[in-house]
């Protein structure tokens, strides 16, 4: 009965995904599949780790999560099954799993001649080297059957620029821009003085609220983020376009009257 | 094993769906979700109880239906689990149930402080309200366990405008447009003469069908739509776009010769 | 606890979707529902086929696949549920299952008087016939409750140009082009030789490489695909644009030298 997730960049259209599942299925039968999200979008690792992270410690320990977001598949990267407090992380080893921070449990690199299906595919690993081996541990397979083990600080992690404070003023940066078009920040909402202002772009912002319903619609409003970080929105509208700002670009924070 | 159903408006992009489904799965471990739509369009609360209504008695009793449509979060509005033909829907309480007739077994509002995730945000109740709550509920709590005991008659209701007749004259409205373009509206198609013309803002329609299969292509007609109600479509095209018509719209109804 | 997926062209806005899973649900409580893809182009038997088509047979023996693109709903087109090495195909018989071959092992016609719901639309025999089959057949009911026999000879079949090869030269065609932009044909990858030249529209292509990382961002490269066939693909781009190509289009490929 365990649960398996799926995080992709591969969209529902074509039934890759569907592909993804049945191999699972065939290893796991009795898993149970939860869609996390295949509309990551295409080949943007950062964005597959971000969305990771927010979800992953969610689930009960046990739970498998089979992440493919690979725009070097068939290249030289590695392929890993990572378990941190509990949980299988099954992804290219490619970055994407930067943000699942937590002490590396067990680390194995994928070894395609003991996980991969025949025939192999260069251009579709989810379906023949991570599907096959997120359905073992789903199986409860010895992780030693995946292939041989990996060094838990050899795991490649993209550049995480870490926000900094000094005397009351704050930098951070937008690190998603999500559907709303909200600027999620780096910036820990615990760092936050009483009576923020924030500069984003040209835009000088003083209203905060604790939901949107505290400022008018169309106005901008710096919130307490659901993910524990500073969020820059516009009520009733997308704050990435109003604010002209995506994700990459520098918040600054001071305390009123600074 | 019980059954959870989702039905969101969050899209499926950022992951917001795959949090409140670990949270779901870390109360019932067993539980068995079943997407139902994270396509609601944002925010529009009658959208989304017009899809719950189509949905939530096609399953069997003891499913928990989790339906967030919430552009009032973090405001005072309240947030609700009721059962209803032994059915369980957990949702806030600003009109999302509208549709959901029928006899309210139980009522409860849900008390963040006894249900809520720890910490706790004011912009992603999904999440940290209602998701618990429907855990709790598919793991089999006691539904006091939620929060107190709510009126249900003080349950919010969105206006909802009937459908009249007089000698034979029929007015009713569009309800909702499909992502087919189809207009379904409020009219019982147990109402409709035997010969119906209706007028659908400049365009008088006769042609009736049991399918689009009765037209030529282009050509709009009127169906005994799936839902039991008069829908208006145009074969192998959009009816909204066609006719020029949208939600909320008058339809009038006569019979042929009147 | 048997497997259900889900193969539409619906859409997953409208919540029609939710109503199918809970009628299936409704029949097989214990079922797990998997989504294939409900992105099928509308009214693309041919897309939808071609999506089965690689999907079924990764899934465990047992398996019942629910698929519906039925442009003819409220025809006399039949309804069918066909056995396929040990999956069951739940499908109008339109040439949905063209692509799925294999012996059939058993195949009935849909009766709705024995399977159908009441009331039964004429417009919707997703949830009205197909799912509760579905259903019945999940939890483990005898297929002669389903309805007569159908000769599988019978079951129509779209029309499938198959590729030739003459002397060293191949001729084949795009059969899908998929989310990415990638030209999926129908010539197998054996077929190719050592060092192929094929002729795509205006442009012949000479670079072959195991997966897009072999050639240059925006240059096109014929690929050994995941489906067994040649992929004609740009890498970073849509070949299906680039190319100026779509389904359908004939694919030439010759031995470099000839």
């Amino acid at each position: 009965m365990s649960i398996v997730t799926l995080t992709t960049d591969f969209g529902t259209r074509d039934g890759y995904v569907g592909e993804m599942k049945g191999v699972v299925l065939e290893r796991a039968p009795s898993a149970r599949l939860v869609d996390v999200t295949h509309d990551v979008p295409a080949g943007d690792v950062w964005a597959g780790s971000w969305t990771l992270s927010r979800v992953w410690t969610r689930y009960p320990p046990g739970t498998v999560h089979l992440a493919v977001v690979d725009p070097g598949v068939g290249t030289d990267r590695r392929a890993a099954a990572v378990r941190i407090a509990g949980r299988w992380l099954v992804a290219p080893d490619n970055g994407l799993l930067t943000l699942a921070s937590g002490e590396v449990e067990v680390a194995r690199e994928l070894d395609p001649d003991r996980v991969g299906l025949e025939p192999f595919s260069d251009t579709f690993h989810g379906r023949d080297l991570f599907a096959p081996a997120a359905g073992l541990l789903a199986a409860g397979a010895d992780p030693g059957e995946l292939g041989p083990l990996l060094e838990a600080g050899s795991l490649v992690r993209l550049p995480v620029p870490a926000p900094e404070r000094e005397g009351g003023r704050i930098r951070g940066r937008v690190v998603h821009v999500d559907r709303f078009g909200n600027l999620v920040t780096d910036i820990p909402s615990e760092w936050l003085p009483d009576e923020p202002v924030a500069e984003v772009g040209d835009y000088e912002i003083r209203e905060t609220g604790r939901s949107f319903a505290a400022v008018e619609s169309g106005a901008p409003v710096l919130i307490r983020g659901s993910g524990g970080t500073l969020e820059v929105c516009v009520r009733d509208g997308r704050a990435a376009e109003v604010l002209g700002i995506g994700r990459g670009e520098a918040v600054d924070v001071r305390p009123a009257g600074a």
